[in-house]
């Protein structure tokens, strides 16, 4: 076979997988969205089928040995060439595929879903009694699935790997225990002074007014809504269903502005990563963001980079008081900057604000370590847990729900890999804005006058266009020219907290 | 391989190919109701190869000799029992699939998907000299397609049983003949008397408000909002997307009252068959409506013989006259029946009263076989078009948009065994009625006061649950004790319009 044929060969084969993945994944959003509760087992089987057949076609030997035979020329091109990342990221993947058994897979897979649904019943029930054993089973599995994975220095840092290619636990745990030493302090200081009034966050706030200035405010980002939409769901998420079509969900409180107006910018940033991809790796592994952690780093860099900032704020303040009549009257832009920017230590990770969020995070991060190292036991955790985040945050929660059965990921996957993406996410957020900032000039004078094209270009240049082709590290450096670093993100924490909190 | 290992083999089989089905549905039904225009490339790609991946499936060879070993068994099981129905219908779907090579369906289908596209340009632009390359080869891809089917009478009997199992060019043709010989004097007496007044279904009518009735009216009617729901499209439409998940679409027009309402309840029949079918038979061929014909039987009775009769408005108009408040005070249900039974010939099929509505079918049918049998040149079709709507109906289209390039089925498909289940249907609606009041006593009370269920019940009862079972003139036999006959539609129309019109 000529390698052109090879190369040709791969793509078809890549292509199938890709569409059928595609095809899932407009179940999965159907599933979120409008699908009627009649429809749920059909849907599963349907669900299941089409992931079977992606997986059948990834681990396909013919795939391997289409990769041996062009390793050689794709060793020879550039690295940076969509070929030789095309090559490298698929043999990556199909590697990790084929280093687990299918029976393997299934297993995890009916564990995990039958954990999911009794999480769905123990945690408004307060039971973690009833989770025990099936966690206990979880992090057996998680532990098994690892050591399908050789040649790492720590036995977890497979399960990070899967999630955020190129980290490890030693990687991590040194960013955190840095990060760590910067935000104790600093949560200190804040508590030490007077607490920001945000009831202006509270109140009659009618969904179709948060719909459309949600709606407006991410049009401006560059959200594009001919290549994709947005409806209401449970829990907001992201999602991509083919080329053309990256969508996103929300969901809004009528009592309280911020949570369906920030979990909007948040998807958006996480679609317009997805809609800035090349076209032309359309039909590759290559087609998606890179990892979960620079993933996350557009999310947050929209929501709250951009979305949470005064400048931000000054040119859509008063578009806001007009769409809600009345309940803003009393509250100048100031004030509002604040209120959306209050810190305060909570229970719950997910309204955590950008100050203590990081500290839920490791909180996760140590705890799923200290479970899969065995020095943990899961009939321990809840008060492993309770302990940690009074001390960490000096609060208690009052049962379970809000404590050790509050995150689904341990529920309803693995335990292991995929917290530490949302604070690896936070960092990055924070170097690549630096980054743009010291490109573009005045990027507050942009974002004070709703300009976010030159940001929008700058990120889809540096960071979205690529897909897949490089790893978190590999961006991080291509994008801002420095290794991956904590120091912009304490910068920028402490001069904004440090402005609002007078320290 | 034993009886039972050889069933549970097929069984298996023809679940995956059911699940592939299935998640086509979906995306189709997400590509008619919400996805963005972006994402129509991939999505056809992804649609195409579930198709592709099914019909791989359904031809594979395995099908026949699992066919082959299971027939003696099946022979020997009671005609009417699922084991003998899923061999016989499962033979008969794998011949067919088998019989036509996998080369020409990928012709015909790029054909009639570029033909779909001229379509969609021609019409508005009263373009028929475009079309007739294309409808030319897509006569000649419809005689291949027939030809490819042996062992009929005529040569294109294999067409229609392709939509209509068990139904052929002659008996179509001596029942249109025979029906045919009852309307012409129906109509030409309506036409003799004053025509009815229906200005009162103009007017301004809030898309909610429409949207609410008609939901509330096939709520009662036993559709069921969990397995199913109902969104907007251009063109109203029922798919089953899986076992407990039927939805249909509709369309509204704020300027009209009957176009919505009528559709609502049109498509709500198609959903009540296919949610009637006994779920045993799910991942199986049979559990899906048995023709088209049987089909629009359900869909035209519920709109029709119930949604447009005096005892169903006699209950719901002062319910309809509260959703549209002033606009049908002056009108009383008298009335309100009257001008929803209006008799008018016209245009377009779509939207004609139930009396011409068959004209319009015979004149496509008698085309199409003129067009297949070559006696007709598709140069000619629009002058035959016409000639024969002028005879028939005494209207004359200004144009080809409202004549030869009306229907979508001859450019978006093959010609030749698609109308004349539309008429079928309306025979076998007034069949089914008929019969359903024999059995039910007073059909008319029950209406009248809103009880839907004996009615639902002996449709459930005699039709829906059987799914592919049985042929249509089977289920006619068995749902009526007689042949199908056109005696009791033809008895319903001059006892409802003798009526209306003081025949």
């Amino acid at each position: 076979m000529t390698r052109e044929a090879g190369l040709a060969e791969l793509k078809q084969r890549l292509r199938e997988i890709s569409d059928l993945r595609g095809a899932e994944s407009v179940l999965g959003w159907d599933q979120a969205t409008y699908m009627p509760p009649g429809g749920a087992e059909a849907r599963g089987r349907q669900a299941a089928l089409l992931g079977r057949l992606a997986h059948e076609r990834l681990v396909d030997p013919a795939i391997g040995r289409l990769l041996d035979s062009l390793a050689p020329w794709a060793d020879a091109q550039e690295s940076d060439s969509d070929a030789a990342a095309l090559v490298r990221v698929t043999r990556r993947d199909f590697d990790r595929a084929t280093r687990v058994p299918s029976a393997f897979i299934q297993r995890l897979s009916e564990h995990t879903a039958a954990s999911y649904h009794a999480w769905e019943r123990a945690r408004p029930a307060n039971d973690f009694a009833a989770m025990r054993p099936l966690l206990e089973t979880t992090v057996e599995l998680s532990r098994e699935l690892a050591a399908y994975h050789t040649g790492y220095a720590h036995p977890f840092d497979a399960l990070i790997d899967l999630a955020e290619d190129g980290m490890t636990v030693a990687a991590v745990r040194a960013l955190f225990s840095e990060l760590r030493t910067g935000l104790v302090p600093l949560i200190a200081a804040i508590n030490a002074r007077p607490q920001i009034d945000d009831r202006c966050l509270t109140g009659a706030f009618p969904e179709p007014a948060q719909q459309a200035f949600g709606e407006k405010a991410i049009r401006a980002f560059g959200y594009d809504y001919t290549r994709g939409r947005q409806d209401k769901t449970a829990h907001p998420f992201m999602i991509k269903l083919g080329r053309g079509d990256v969508r996103i969900t929300t969901r809004y409180r009528t009592d309280n502005l911020s949570d369906g107006l920030f979990s909007t910018l948040h998807e958006a940033g996480h679609a317009m990563y997805e809609q800035g991809i090349d076209d032309g790796l359309d039909g590759t592994p290559l087609y998606t963001g890179t990892t979960s952690g620079v993933h996350e780093s557009q999310s947050r860099l929209w929501e709250n980079l951009v979305g949470r900032s005064l400048p931000f704020w000054r040119h859509w303040y008063a578009e806001l008081r007009a769409a809600f009549p009345g309940a803003l009257d009393d509250v100048d832009v100031d004030a509002f900057y604040r209120a959306i920017n209050k810190v305060r230590p909570s229970l719950i990770r997910t309204e955590a604000d950008e100050v203590t969020y990081n500290l839920h995070v490791m909180l996760r991060f140590d705890l799923e370590l200290a479970l899969l190292e065995g020095t943990l036991a899961v009939a321990d955790l809840p008060e492993a847990w309770c302990a940690r985040i009074q001390s960490d945050l000096g609060v208690s929660p009052p049962d379970d729900r809000d404590g050790a059965l509050q995150d689904v990921h341990w529920y309803g996957g693995i335990v292991g890999g995929a917290f530490q993406s949302y604070t690896l996410g936070n960092i990055m957020s924070a170097q690549f804005f630096a980054a743009a900032r010291r490109d573009l000039g005045d990027l507050d004078e942009q974002i004070g006058a709703g300009r976010y094209a030159p940001l929008h270009a700058w990120l889809r240049e540096r960071i979205y266009r690529h897909g897949r082709k490089f790893t978190a590290p590999e961006i991080v450096r291509r994008a801002t020219g420095q290794p991956l670093s904590i120091a912009p993100y304490l910068a920028y924490l402490n001069t904004k907290y440090g402005a609002l909190y007078g320290l």
